[in-house]
């Protein structure tokens, strides 16, 4: 079955308080040397049947529409090869 | 600057009701032939200073302790080769 991810990130010039605090509390936890984190979301989408290019375009138009917002959100779409096997 | 990419995912076994609820609302929207959705976190770490495979191992570690739950959630650490350059 043909798995399709979509990986939601905030715009770089978006604040994102979640990804600061944990970028914060890891050296206080005893990790150092992290610069920069940044958290987002990801989806994995399972569809029947064939991966066509049509169907592909229907994810996009769904991230695009539905997993993510445009204003303050970027979106990657992308096939999830060792997965489908 | 290196950036390590952590995904967070539910388990399998774990029910995702935010997914579910993704899955429950696509084809009411106008999009057909997605059979499961779940969804997860996603990290963007960046790094000062190299790559090594000390820093991944800390890296995992950290993934392992803080930025998932290990009783309902897996964890994948990879490089995001493209993103790095």
């Amino acid at each position: 079955m043909p798995r399709v991810v979509v990986d939601v990130m905030l715009k770089p010039e978006i604040l994102d308080p979640q990804g600061s605090a944990i970028a914060g509390a890891l050296p206080r936890l005893g990790f150092s040397g992290v610069t920069s984190v940044r958290q987002g979301k990801r989806f994995e989408l399972e569809l029947d049947g064939e991966l066509t290019a049509e169907r592909l375009a229907a994810v996009d138009e769904a991230a695009r529409t539905l997993l993510s917002n445009p204003v303050i959100e970027d979106y990657v779409v992308h096939t999830d090869a060792e997965a489908t096997a």
